[in-house]
């Protein structure tokens, strides 16, 4: 660690040198900390590859999991991604406001809305996904066939499911 | 994928059945979602551990950062994390209003603050910082030692970084 003693001199020093180095104290030993700056610089990558598309990879990968289970519950899909249903909430909200999804109220639990892929969307839908996979192609080719296998069965053993690679 | 025919008599009777399962489509075959569903389920995981804490794990890694490096810009700290201005803003915002950083104008740019770690938070960032040290090495615990290297060499490898695991 840096000690504080003339930390102002130091940073106009450095302002005038360029960017600094950035000391990461014992973040990366973590192995929850490598997880998360991988998926943060995958994310932005993938974010450049989709900038032609108006979808982001988030709409992407929640408008993939409701045309492939029409009728899901807002509830279910946090609970499919692992996230909170707040953070879940703005993305429905854009993904209906431009017409991709559809609400219906669930005849069982008037509380709850049933998602629906509009079939119009189906145009725009496919292009986005043309250009997810060959940014994953062009991901995935960084590892030879069996670092992948190896990576995605060490991800899921890391969530505490050994058997279960990938689901 | 689910045919849409017959969709809500499904869904109600599904309702009454319990959860359903999720059909991903092609998203678990892609790396880039089986990093950002790691990240997730880790996330929601590290989120319960630090719940006695008042710190998030966002805000307990943006803290460990300024802490290490006295007097980087919010700029830098969101170069660092692989994330943008916009995402880092609030956080910054929170620490600060909790008294554990402090601005300060920089000398050699007026529109720019230097973000410094406040000694009279070191307490509570300790307390933290056990807390965060007790839940990886519950995490990392599922993994051998080879794994845990063979995972930072792959998430590297991934990253386009070949040489450089876990920084």
């Amino acid at each position: 660690m840096l000690k504080k003693t003339g930390a102002t001199g130091r940073r106009k020093a450095e302002a005038e040198a360029g960017p600094r180095t950035v000391a990461y104290d014992e973040l990366p030993q973590y192995v929850g900390y490598q997880v998360r700056r991988a998926q943060a610089r995958i994310f932005s990558e993938f974010e450049a590859t989709l900038m032609g598309s108006e979808l982001t990879p988030g709409t992407f990968g929640v408008l993939t999991l409701i045309r492939a289970n029409p009728g899901i519950t807002q509830v279910e899909l946090a609970a499919a991604f692992g996230i909170d249903k707040s953070t879940m909430s703005p993305v429905i909200f854009r993904l209906e406001k431009r017409g991709l999804i559809r609400r219906e109220v669930l005849p069982a639990d008037r509380r709850c809305h049933a998602l629906y892929f509009q079939s119009s969307a189906e145009a725009d839908f496919l292009k986005a996904r043309e250009q997810v996979r060959r940014f994953e192609y062009r991901l995935a080719a960084r590892l030879s066939g069996a670092e992948q296998a190896e990576l995605a069965r060490l991800l899921s053993k890391l969530q505490g499911d050994p058997e279960a690679p990938g689901a």
